[in-house]
């Protein structure tokens, strides 16, 4: 008997043995990965000796197995006190969770890191994804680690820069003559016709689970607490989910007393379609035929957890908040300037948004407040030239230097 | 009473105060610095609860006063068992310290962490270095963390993407009208004119303490005990030195029983002075006047610390190896096939100088062998690029797809 208990579907709530499936039979919506929490005692000092990866979470996490995870030391990032950027913003306990320091470089690890570890765990032999951008990088890493075979479906439309990082770990790329939503189909199929784990497809409900994480992290770095209010960038509006649940099972085995927090939904204009729900009051999401953002990776018109996301928001009395692509690159170089971090995009649009709270006067300045830093600034730095000063120039003569120095 | 005894001459081994002094009045060599060791217990549990940063070595290290300490969270990078790497090269022990993952992406946030943090200490309102690369995006990180002004030299010939990394964290860019040559000599006279700190240059002796971080962590990830074999990049040769110095503190205070362990120096082809020097059996070390290689970081023609590089390469009985560009890039791509960790060319130089001597037959398969894996490969994505494969394309047919995965 492992420590999964069982699959429950979010909204019908039947519950399925954790097989290959990916979404209810019955309803079509998606799964959850339920645990029984029996078979420890569950208590803080568990963790003083855990490995400092999320690995330290395993009985938290849907594999049962230990001998088939992959381990790259994805996870347990800093959280770093911003002491500066809360001057700034007039914000007394603020942080910021850093996951730009991952072994891919975003927090796209934990889920490839589970999802794959699941693929190993199911016996299959290959795995993949469709993506151009983190979790492509991510789940070709991964692979490698594991020795499997690798699989990552791009469109035509791609310049070689943008597929570079996931191409160094060598897995099979195949460009789709077609749109993303081309490749997307074509890896779907792929994952049925030839028994590929696409991370983010047929192995879905496990993967999600690897980026609670981020939310397991967070409670236990602030001593076992829940911060009151956390910034999360929204994509596909899986991370802001997996995070809320993280933080429910923590409280459901009693390591933390509450799981309440303030969640803030940030996307980028030109891709808000989560923005726009909220603000119309409404429960349905309507897509965004041809997202505009600086922040790629949140470029998702039809986000597939939209509508938990918005429950979420209203069930916790939390914000939605959009960022125009001047305002992202202003975040980016913000948090870059007062603390020494440098984010991709995603990252900008949450310190954008976090700078809208505080001019609308929705967050307070004693509020404990936790930012997502999701991926590093290194991946799209060429898209952040144009904003960039240019370098003041001199002779190589000291006296020259002394108008530039010496005020 | 502080952690420091004193600076001491590494020629003529005259003492000083720890006050800014960078080289021997008497006789120019480099200074060390030397540590009471009284005030502590040594143990190794005493590391049970520290941070999970370099810090966690706060009282090895040259900072006196805690509150100076400027922390984003760099070091204790995960040391990973590199088994399919290992098994590609028939080595049974072989580790990956995995460096890419600090906050600016290489090892350089360690000395630059301690030089910034002594700047503060000393009560220095600005910082700075002459770099393009690693070292410049760590100084300008941490003056920004710390709120310090910060110049960073560069030369009159860079790339706008070379130094849009440093420039995101908004230190003041000074563009020289000369060569590197140039923009060191004007960064060190500035130094001394308007003290500011330049980490690599009057903060030096402090400065290059923080990559010894790097020598407690695999000694304390290791189980307190030094492997056979470190295989270090080379440059200025400083991150050698201060590894083996590392090492040596901690068989001094008796946390480690012997600081025992070969070293193996990687140069690349075009830049490999230490090597050649090395190889003619020769204590002095010819400049090279026109470095081309790869592995920028390690383009350094005159290395400041050639000559201590060769002593302990004597000493210890190791072995000096250079790399072609093509073996950089291989090298780079094996490690991220193999082990899921995508290095800059210096970590392909490594694994490069690693190949060659399993070729060679200097290693032995059961010897405990650590690859330093100073830095991220998103920071040279591009010049990878012309060597990477072509994706294959495919209609967005699933029977199209038979060929490729169906096999």
């Amino acid at each position: 008997m492992g420590r999964i208990s069982h699959l429950e579907c979010r909204e019908c709530h039947t519950q399925y043995p954790a097989e290959r499936l990916y979404f209810c039979p019955s309803c079509f919506a998606p799964l959850d990965v339920k645990y029984r929490y029996d078979g420890v005692r569950w208590t803080r000092s568990l963790f003083q000796n855990a490995p400092r990866s999320l690995w330290r979470y395993l009985d938290l996490l849907p594999i049962e197995d230990e001998s088939k995870v992959v381990d790259i030391g994805a996870g347990f990032t800093p959280l770093i006190k911003a002491t500066r950027l809360g001057q700034e913003l007039g914000l007394r306990n603020l942080y910021i969770k850093n996951d730009t320091v991952n072994p891919t470089f975003s927090f796209k690890d934990r889920p490839a890191a589970v999802g794959v570890s699941k693929a190993l765990e199911f016996g299959l032999k290959a795995v993949g994804c469709a993506s151009t951008g983190n979790l492509a990088a991510a789940t070709a890493a991964y692979a490698a680690r594991a020795g499997l075979r690798c699989y990552i479906f791009i469109p035509r439309e791609v310049e070689p820069e943008k597929i570079a990082h996931a191409q160094i770990y060598s897995p099979t790329i195949i460009q789709v003559n077609g749109s993303y939503d081309a490749a997307n189909r074509l890896a779907a199929q792929a994952a049925e016709a030839y028994d590929v784990g696409v991370v983010n497809i047929n192995l879905r409900t496990y993967y999600v689970e690897g980026s609670k994480t981020l939310g397991f992290e967070i409670a236990e770095q602030l001593g076992w607490q829940t911060p009151d209010h956390i910034v999360a960038p929204v994509g596909s509006g899986a991370l802001l989910h997996a995070v809320s649940k993280g933080l429910e099972e923590l409280e459901q085995i009693g390591l933390i007393g509450s799981s309440r927090v303030k969640f803030t939904a940030a996307q980028g204009e030109g891709c808000a379609p989560i923005v726009e729900a909220f603000r119309r009051g409404s429960d349905t999401v309507e897509p965004v035929e041809h997202p505009k953002t600086l922040a790629k990776s949140l470029a998702i018109g039809e986000p597939g957890d939209g509508i938990y996301v918005l429950r979420k928001l209203r069930e916790c009395g939390g914000y939605a908040e959009q960022v125009s692509d001047p305002e992202i690159v202003e975040g980016i170089r913000l948090l870059a300037k007062t603390e020494g971090i440098f984010s991709e995009p995603a990252g900008g649009v949450v310190i954008g948004a976090l700078k809208r709270l505080v001019e609308a006067g929705k967050v307070d300045s004693d509020e404990t407040i936790v930012c997502l830093i999701t991926g590093s600034g290194l991946k799209a730095t060429d898209s952040l030239i144009p904003y960039l000063p240019r370098p003041l120039t001199t002779e190589p003569e000291l006296g020259q230097v002394a108008q530039i120095i010496g005020r």
